[in-house]
């Protein structure tokens, strides 16, 4: 296992959906920087299941205590330690999972890895309960972003085949953080009906739908980025690509990059009033892995919640037999409206570990 | 600048592009492994510019130095230095660059990140020639896994708006490591026309076009992957990601997963004959991070080629005029080709990083 | 601030001496090793502030809450935390040290690095307090260890000048897993007497006195050690160096070493019986590294505790004037009883960090 | 294999003592800085095997070819890698030791680790040539710290049992490089004499001895380093036991402060004319590791040299008989002048890492 990440603050995460608490530790923040502890809760709450009409039944408070690395309301430098506790747990739910392995789960990978000694209930470490973690890590880092005037939103780019408008070339701060204001933030909120009525529908077929959420980072002046190994891209992605139902990843314009010709895909740069900036942002802000001062943008691909309530094939693991599964527990039939702060989350975490150190932003 | 990656075997490149040379360090290889050295310079010749129909007409063998770790024929378990001399460079097809920054290369980003001192000859520390260590080093992991029966191979998934077939979610190592004898492998080589006129075309006009490769690796079985954060996803995205003009990765489906319902996205798990599968792979052979033992399938989108020959708006980072800029040098019109084994390399160097202590395959 | 350590495994400590909790996550373990609990707990019991003899007034039961990673009576192989509550914790001792810095103690220097920002309540993050979440750690790996017939044990081989039998060149493992059922673990016990009365004497005055804590590590085979940078030597010393008071740190015969011609110190190998050995055991089981087979064998110079009653000269960090500082609060007279069982731990934690992926023993 | 070290900046070392070349890249150094490549060679030569008094008759140069990361007389930022050929090797002298181990050394341990496959012809990776590219990243690391005002020299402290006076509490960066400009670098030079004679007795008798290196380091500003592992105890600590023959290593008075009282050990912190100092420096100018302003100052112990020619006992490991070994080869009698520039060379690359990104210096 490796859950420890990070080269200039490191977080480091425990913890199952059914342990007695989950917790992430961040290590090397600065000394003397007050918390709004209240806009973290209100992080946490985001993505918090709170029985709401895009969450799982399963309520959490998802209040955090932080145990360490705080005093008289400010940083210390010290690890800062914020544990969760886990409340509201039904472990009888999953007493089928011993044996039988849940098709797009890592159930099944997981009864290998362990030799069988995982933590079937609820998904163990790989539950998605996990990211609360990493929303309270995300929370701390964006206020440490905002202290270099870096800001970060995002929305629902699509719901199954419904696509929200993209964001502009241009986007700004403050629009981004309107953003985080909206239970199902939108570009264009025209799309809300039809996204709605998709997810609705999946529930009431005990089905699920996934989509797709494009975030940006404005802010970030031109030459930040670790290459080789630590591009801007490669930081994000390796966190994105942590939080189990993200199965694809785009910088700018992505897969429709690969399509274009080099003439079109270029972004000149152009210069005026002294600010420098580029005519287009296809590249999605990064060139070679480094910033260009423009709107970092990506999307991330989350897949249909793995859990739903139609009959499945599957196998159990000890016998070896194919059986029929039917899932109880209690599960989102969208996920994809509570990853929205996940991937805001894992957006601040990798940006501030780049811009630790950068005194002249 | 964060050249060193891995966990479990560390790779440290260094080099730029016209610097004396370029190489990579492999370090906590195993002991009294022999290398097929010919192999290795064969993988080399894959991607070495040979002035070839697809390549740039700058021409270097390539051939790599091992320069430690290597003794009577075999690996000693020490770092395994591979040197590449840089011999073909013509530095001053560059001297424009001192000050006009090319449009969709890293040239602005590294002038502020290195405050103007960085070696803007042939795009320096970011030029695509980095890449040459890489496919060295892959060469060598590639071999280690070999040895774990694990293979290794990947097709031009497309080159612009032309699309070779996917890869069958069954795909075996044998067809794999023959798509890594050709020069331009495809699943339905009747694509081929279609797309070398499109590379000529491009050329013709002194403009580039992009593409995707899909990728394969089969022979791993289930539950290897290091969750939360280094997720099989998070390490093979994580070296992608590096490699300068990979705009978007996907796993599996990818970006169609998004699309799905839940019920049509899971994968499910049947037992035949003692041997567990799935009936579909849209998960590309990992779900929670980890394998489900069937092929693990991910697909790059590559932009297009930045060093174009048409007339480009840009500045002069020195005096933040607007100029024009009309690049000379030597650039391949599409190097979706010769990224091929490049994309190959750091699947082999992430897998077996993953890899490098499971006994029991 | 860098509070994560390991290759292969990765301790992640956090907390204050007065924060709410200080702990450890422990990540990489294999799963499915039952733990004895009982056998921890006795663990940290040797270490544990509980008002004896040899301790500060200071009680604290120190138990651990496994928090997660450890399931049905086993380890699951995911991150496992252990949390311990601070109860005990009389913070009005400490309000003078706001502005006045304990000679002895880094009051000084995290005022500096921290800003005046630190928690200076009992030393804050530096206190001797934190090794109790490595002792955790330490439990653990030795039982670990155990599995592969690794054990440790130690024993004070010095209190201020009078000077316990060193461990013999061939010391075994049944006679170092008793001496960590001793209170005070000496070789030679009719040395007691005079130790305990320096140590009461020292108290006596309001003073303290320090020693050297000797640590034996037999059943590791031949050849383990990561070169050049994860020497034996450095893996150890690294952690021994993390805790506060340890000042000087010798292997084998250490600093008489230097004094010896190359044909004393040079331990001849021998071979009886198809077992190898050497004859003499002066460079403490380790050679350029690596073990030798032969019992490791180091030794930790502990500085008398700071913390003392007497007046003292020092400053005040705010005004900069110089200041007379009458401690209160609740210290050790001699630190170096309840070190053992620490310096143990960083042994343990050091060598499974090395051993872990080591199936041959 | 562990061969790559440190947090802000990573050195990465490879080769063998008769492998085509040895070297060193150092990732994430500044761009823009003027390398003096003049001294950067004197500091090789301090090392160097030149057949001197003090020396193995083996001559290098050692003169380092930097291949990238330098542009323009400049660094750039990116990895700054160091080659130094090996052109004196005499393989045949060690086709003995193919079977037959040599005491003291690690070629029993390599055996073993690498299962017959170490390169073991001068001791392969663990040769005391390791430590040429050592010297060369801390050659850049010293004029990096310069730029900070900080400076690292040091001194002979003892060869075998003649000692030199220590170092001055208060020791200066000027007395310090004037140290590092003396062949044979002593506090007190009357004490030459009787060192010089031990020196060359131990060779006319074909042994050798061993002895002690003090080193300083000033201009450290209070506040340096990040405890918990990564005390600046830590740091040096785990190179300077990368360094095969040091067995032994104090901070300030080391040993001697386990034998004080606290009201002894503890340095009074003063403030006059608004500096703060410690009246006294037991601690070697690091509490809680971390620095308080004064010199740090250590010592390390280095053992005789291995090779002697002086007939030994050991065994052939490939048939486990007993056998006498009479060495051939060319070694050095004393190799304590040889490891000043190394030891130097250690401290200041574990101070830069620490030092890295402090902009208040």
């Amino acid at each position: 296992m490796s859950t420890v990440w990070g080269s200039n603050i490191k977080i480091t995460i425990f913890g199952e959906s059914h342990s007695s608490a989950i917790g992430v530790v961040i290590d090397n923040l600065p000394a003397g920087v007050p918390l709004d502890i209240a806009e973290i809760q209100r992080e946490m709450a985001r993505r918090a299941p709170n029985g709401g009409e895009y969450s799982t039944p399963r309520q959490e408070a998802d209040e955090v205590e932080i145990v360490s690395g705080y005093f008289n309301d400010k940083t210390t430098g010290t690890p800062l330690c914020g544990i969760i506790r886990n409340t509201n747990t039904k472990s009888s739910d999953y007493d089928v999972l011993k044996d039988v392995v849940r098709p797009g789960h890592s159930d099944f990978g997981y009864y290998h890895k362990s030799g069988g000694n995982n933590d079937y209930r609820g998904g163990g470490h790989s539950s998605g309960r996990l990211t609360a973690p990493l929303v309270f890590a995300g929370a701390v880092c964006k206020q440490m972003l905002r202290l270099k005037d870096v800001f970060i939103g995002s929305h629902i780019s699509s719901i199954s085949n419904i696509k929200d408008t993209k964001f502009d070339a241009r986007v700004e701060g403050n629009m981004l953080e309107n953003l985080t204001r909206q239970v199902f933030p939108l570009v264009n909120n025209a799309k809300f009906v039809a996204m709605d009525y998709l997810i609705k529908e999946a529930r009431s077929e005990g089905d699920s739908v996934g989509g797709t959420i494009e975030c940006a980072i404005v802010g970030v002046p031109a030459g930040v980025g670790e290459p080789f190994f630590e591009s801007i891209e490669s930081k994000i992605a390796s966190l994105l690509f942590s939080v189990p139902a993200v199965k694809g990843v785009e910088f700018g314009k992505g897969y429709e990059l690969a399509k274009m010709k080099g003439s079109e895909a270029n972004d000149p740069f152009r210069c005026l009033g002294g600010r420098v900036f580029t005519a287009t942002n296809n590249n999605g802000g990064i060139l070679g892995g480094l910033s260009t001062g423009m709107p970092i943008i990506f999307d991330a691909a989350i897949k249909p919640t793995a859990s739903i309530f139609k009959e499945q094939d599957t196998i159990n693991v000890i016998t070896g037999e194919n059986v029929k599964l039917n899932l109880k527990g209690r599960h989102d039939s969208c996920i994809v409206v509570r990853a929205v702060p996940v991937i805001e989350a894992v957006a601040a975490i990798a940006m501030y570990d780049l811009l630790r150190y950068r005194e002249d932003l």
